[in-house]
C-alpha cells in the first residue's frame, strides 16, 4: 500500500515537472495535473498537499542533488581538473535523465514563497560559491588558467545549462559524446 | 526636420526594445511604450506604424548584424581560431552595448509573424550553418579539435548568450576583460 501510494506521488512529481517545464508554475492547474495524470484532483490531494508542495519537492529534489555531489566532490582528493568534470558531468547527466526536474529548479523557483523561496536561494548561493571555490583553488593550486572565476564560472553554468534548450538524445549525438564534447571544450578548449 | 524624426523613432526603437526584454512583447502595450518616451500613443504613430513593426525592426537589426559580421569574417583570410574568436567578440559587444535589442531577437522574434517570421528564421539557420561550417572548417584544418561539430556550435553560443543574463558593466569586470576571459576559456580551456 505504501509503495504504490509512493509510486502515484512519484508519477504526479514526475507529470506536473513536465507541465511545469511547458506551461509554467503559474499556468498549470491542478485540474490540468489531474488529467495528465488520470486522476481527479480530488484524490491527487491523497497524495500530494498542494501545488506549492509540488513546486517545493521537484527545486528542493535538484538543489539537494547538486548540493550533495558538489560537498562529495569538495571532499575528494581529485585534482581540481577532475573536480570541474565531475560537476559538469553532474549537470549533463542531471538534464538528460531529469530534464524537466532541472527545467523547473532554473525557471520556476521563483514562484516559491517565504522561507522556502530564501532556503532555495541560499542553497543556490552555496552552491555557486562552492563551485567557484573550487575554480579559485584550481587556479592557486596552477592546475587553471589565471582567469576571472566568475567569468569562468557563468560561462560553464551557462554552457551546460543551455543543454536543456537544444540537445534531444537520439539526433546523432549520445549523451556520453556531449559530455565528453563539452568538456573538452571547457576544459581544454576547442583550439588544439 | 527628418533628423528629429529620425532621433524620435530611434528613441521610440530603443525604449520599445527595454520594454520588451522587461515585459516581453505580449505583455507591452502601445499605452505603456508612449508613458516611456513620454509620447502619446497617436502621435507615436508618426514615427512607426504598429507594435509589429517594432519588433521586426528591432529583430532584423539583430539578424542582420550578425550576418553582415558574419559575412566578412568568412571572406578574410584569417585563422580558424581568429574568425571564431571574432565571432565571440561580436556576441558579446552586442550584448553589452545593446543587450535589449539582443534579448528581444532571443526571446521575442516568436512573436512575429508570416512572411518576417520564415525570413527570421532562415536569416538564424544561416547563421547558424555559418558558424558552424567555420567550426567544421577549423577542424579539417587541424586547427581545432576534432569535436562534434554541433556541440561546440551551441556551447558556443550557449555559454555567450547567457553573458545577458548574469554580466552588468561596473560589478568588477569590464567588457574587455569578459571578453578575454570568455574567449580563453572557448578556446583554450579553463585547464592549464
Amino acid at each position: 500500500m505504501k509503495k504504490v501510494k509512493t509510486n502515484k506521488r512519484q508519477l504526479i512529481l514526475d507529470e506536473a515537472a513536465k507541465l511545469f517545464k511547458e506551461r509554467g508554475f503559474a499556468g498549470t492547474s491542478m485540474r490540468d495535473l489531474g488529467a495528465q495524470v488520470g486522476m481527479e484532483a480530488a484524490s491527487m490531494y491523497n497524495h500530494i498537499n498542494s501545488k506549492d508542495e509540488i513546486l517545493e519537492t521537484i527545486c528542493f529534489y535538484v538543489s539537494n542533488t547538486y548540493i550533495s555531489h558538489l560537498t562529495e566532490i569538495e571532499n575528494t582528493a581529485d585534482s581540481y581538473v577532475d573536480k570541474i568534470k565531475a560537476l559538469i558531468r553532474l549537470h549533463i547527466r542531471l538534464m538528460v535523465e531529469d530534464g524537466a526536474a532541472v527545467s523547473v529548479g532554473n525557471n520556476d523557483w521563483k514562484y516559491l514563497t517565504g522561507n522556502k523561496l530564501a532556503e532555495f536561494k541560499e542553497a543556490r548561493k552555496r552552491y555557486e560559491r562552492g563551485f567557484a571555490t573550487l575554480i579559485e583553488e584550481g587556479i592557486a593550486a596552477g592546475e587553471f588558467q589565471p582567469v576571472n572565476v566568475s567569468v569562468a564560472l557563468f560561462t560553464i553554468l551557462s554552457a551546460v545549462r543551455w543543454v536543456e534548450l537544444w540537445y534531444r538524445p537520439g539526433r546523432g549525438v549520445s549523451p556520453e559524446e556531449l559530455e565528453e564534447n563539452i568538456m573538452t571544450i571547457l576544459l581544454n578548449g576547442l583550439a588544439r
